[in-house]
């Protein structure tokens, strides 16, 4: 059976558990089927030297067909900002603990992603918010998200006055801790354990989540990913809060100025080993099975 | 300027409050304008006897081009099940408090209703659900709701187990006081006491929120309108739960039995003044602008 | 080393589970340590015909010290009810599921009952509350809870409007489907999953957790447990609510009624092994090892 | 009639509205009554120059009977803690917007704050919290807090890892944004934007509010006044988390240190005209009456 896949790229980040193993199990398999393997920057230094072609994160997707990623959902995250530039698809492998977005296990490794490589796969589309902070009408950063865009004091003891628009339409005036900005693929993520609803992922939506609001009846909403969505921090605020991409990146907001989010036209390609099951993922993660007595 | 509706039907409920005089200050106004009128047989009793043809609820929408319905939301609920199957547009005009759905007060009406008449106005799109309730592969009720389809205890004292699948792929089996499966019109209802999210009304999504979970990691769900929703009565449930649709059908669910809910094809027509704005409604509505302190 | 209890009494309610297994290594322990045993009536038909004295429920507190009740909470909470009138201690074995009252494992049990049986036990109160229904100032029905009272519609399509007052200072008038009034002991059942705050045992306190209410800034209230509460149900209510104390009893309360509620002065005699931890018993129930990823 | 109160202390701080003319009202107040004043040094500021004695922060209440604090419960809580080191009662005169803490009106404040004056009020006892924070067995900082403790991450981008213990016996490990610890007085503040339940004032109890858990099973949990509270600070996190009281200080808790929390035996001593009643104050902040439709 051929493959769709030529040259592969691999890319894992190491946190407490050692990922080295994964890494060599993964170049032993693709040297077997005698794929091209390259590895990017960091993720080399995982490994023994040898002739590999090393290439930064945001160069790898240029230069493979498929990038797998070895590390837990934060690791995925990672690269797939990074891969969604060049449209390379992105196979997430974990570490042992079963991710929303990594479902093969290392013990599956062998089988599963040589199906993958065989061709026997699903490709699901995950899309991505593009962020744009502006003011006095000019575009100040720019930044991507998969997951959620978090808006938070810039000082802990400060609450944030800002007010959201949808579409142009003005819909509210906040006083809270912050906001949540989250995709489908983040409503499993911070925005949950902030009360928010689960989105299904094939959902064309975005929820947003007020975090501790003054007003009672705040509720999280989902909109059309479709909207654009523009929040502008009052100007009134004494300090400038701060806004993070996927937990990642963090810059100030400076009072006056609007951030605008919108979902990205390039989306993520996630592949999937054909028996993937959204649901069972969400049941195992959420030990929807453990009834209370 | 002519108007697009040549016959307007008149429907209405009366509750605690008196809703004559607004029947009374249309009927003077469609007389004015020369449209024939037409009544729905309840609603006629409100009004002093004259000559205007009188239709049963559900036969309304076939006489008429456009059914003003005078009451509160629950008002426009009842009206707008039968005015679905004629695809006729529906108008609401509540009694003095805003309502999500009937959102012209008595004291705009001679304005906007002429506005509306004259041909100003926006159609805004609402799906409802179809259930059918279906036991030993026999469908043996069929319904559908504008806002709700609520499963509760046959006998409030006992909980229910039940299993929910999406497109035929199983989701979870839940042991709980019910389930509340909304739409983004039902989101602001029910749903939303329930710790539901709001959906706003242009996404074709629909929300799943759990009635006193006893899995303590239960969240609200968000699913496409495309999906198709099929929850198991588990045979081991002692007595029959029950279901209802908008809060007004109450029908017995026995053990064994599925519920399939699915998005029916045809769509609520909902007229809206041009000034209509949604996110105003809903500030009103969740009393957004009143801070804690 | 000698006893404080002479006769011990056997109850226990079956439900899927067979206890019977559990109640006759219970009945060989205590004739081996020579201890007089006394059997509830329905406990007594699990048992082989022997000549073991026989009593009913509500008498069997008279007749013995310690009163060791076989299956889950349910059916410490039933035992419970009528041993406070006596004010005979109580012990609870589950079925293999550890209960938040029932905390020996049949497998503990010969060493833990007989510690327990050797004078080697913690013994923890747990406060009770008293119910009186009144109308036209004549107390029309009484009950006990250990766990909670709660409030429900007699039809499940009508929310239900009352009055709560706090030693006679009126609190709110609420819109909502019902109420939940629990103890320390009942905030782990049916009100945690009405997202109720837990309270600690030791703690005397009472909690009050509206029920899906029209109000979304209504909060769960805890009040001391020297406080009287009194339920106003509106005479606007068209149908009666129905008030069930602990999921057992279920009475109707007519529009205009009071519902009063206040801490019995008897409290239950709960007794656990020396190596009980009431934390320990909490995180295994709520799995809060469990993380989210 | 006689006034139990022979020289009053003003303190006030000035946010955004003026509180001069509100300050100048009630020195003339005073003086027409023939009572002493002095005046806290920051307050002295809002005053034009005269020869009332002026004290510090935190010697004021040393040197009057009384202190009527003028501003917002921001205001208070930061009189308050002054004020309890020397048992000096406190009455708040809020600007125009019902506070929690006070609930005098301007304009109420000729005939109220001469009623408190003439004797005619109640007081009440309202406990604070003491807080130590424990490093290698050394104390390194020790504060108060009259409505809340929060502990936040140092850098917003990552969670906590703490263990909390209760008098000694271990609760939970936590992995969360952080932790609310607050009084009944704090109950309806901070922490109830964070989901907790609303504590009655006259209650001795501590609510315990998990801030953006990652076990979704986490609750609220409320203990007795009188446990001790300890919260060890994994040593496992990479930045120290910090500690706020009151939303006023702001220290760093580094990894490995212990935070103890425990009742302080001093209570604020809170100054109420006769006809306060707690649930008007609430039904008036949570605006109650507004039903959702």
């Amino acid at each position: 059976m051929t493959t769709p896949f030529k040259t592969i790229g691999l890319i894992g980040r190491q946190r407490k558990e050692d990922i080295t193993d994964t890494l060599l199990a993964l170049k032993h398999l693709l040297a077997q089927r005698k794929l091209a393997t390259v590895v990017e920057t960091e993720t080399a230094g995982y490994l023994p030297k040898d002739k590999l072609p090393i290439y930064s994160r945001d160069e790898l997707g240029k230069h493979c067909d498929l990038m797998i990623v070895v590390g837990g959902d934060g690791s995925l995250l990672n690269a797939a900002r990074a891969a969604v530039n060049h449209q390379t698809p992105v196979l997430g492998i974990n570490r042992g603990r079963l991710g929303f977005l990594t479902d093969i296990r290392p013990s599956e490794l062998d089988n599963k992603v040589s199906e993958v490589l065989d061709g026997k796969f699903v490709e699901e589309k995950r899309f991505l918010l593009g962020i744009e902070i502006e003011q006095n009408n000019k575009a100040i950063t720019q930044d991507i998200a998969l997951n959620d865009v978090v808006l938070t004091p810039g000082d802990v003891a400060h609450m944030i006055e800002f007010a959201t628009s949808i579409d142009n339409e003005f819909m509210l005036n906040q006083y809270a801790d912050g906001l949540i900005v989250a995709t489908p693929t983040g409503s499993t993520a911070y925005a949950l354990s902030g009360g928010g609803p689960i989105l299904h992922p094939s959902l064309a939506a975005i929820v947003m989540v007020p975090m501790f609001p003054h007003t009672l009846s705040a509720r999280p909403i989902v909109i059309s990913a479709a909207s654009k969505i523009t929040i502008e921090i009052a100007s009134t605020n004494e300090t400038a809060p701060r806004l993070s991409c996927d937990g990642q990146a963090l810059v100030s907001v400076p009072p006056g100025a609007r951030i605008h989010i919108s979902k990205k036209p390039e989306q993520l390609r996630l592949i999937h080993p054909l028996d993937y099951k959204y649901f069972e993922t969400l049941r195992a993660k959420l030990h929807w099975g453990t009834k209370l007595a």
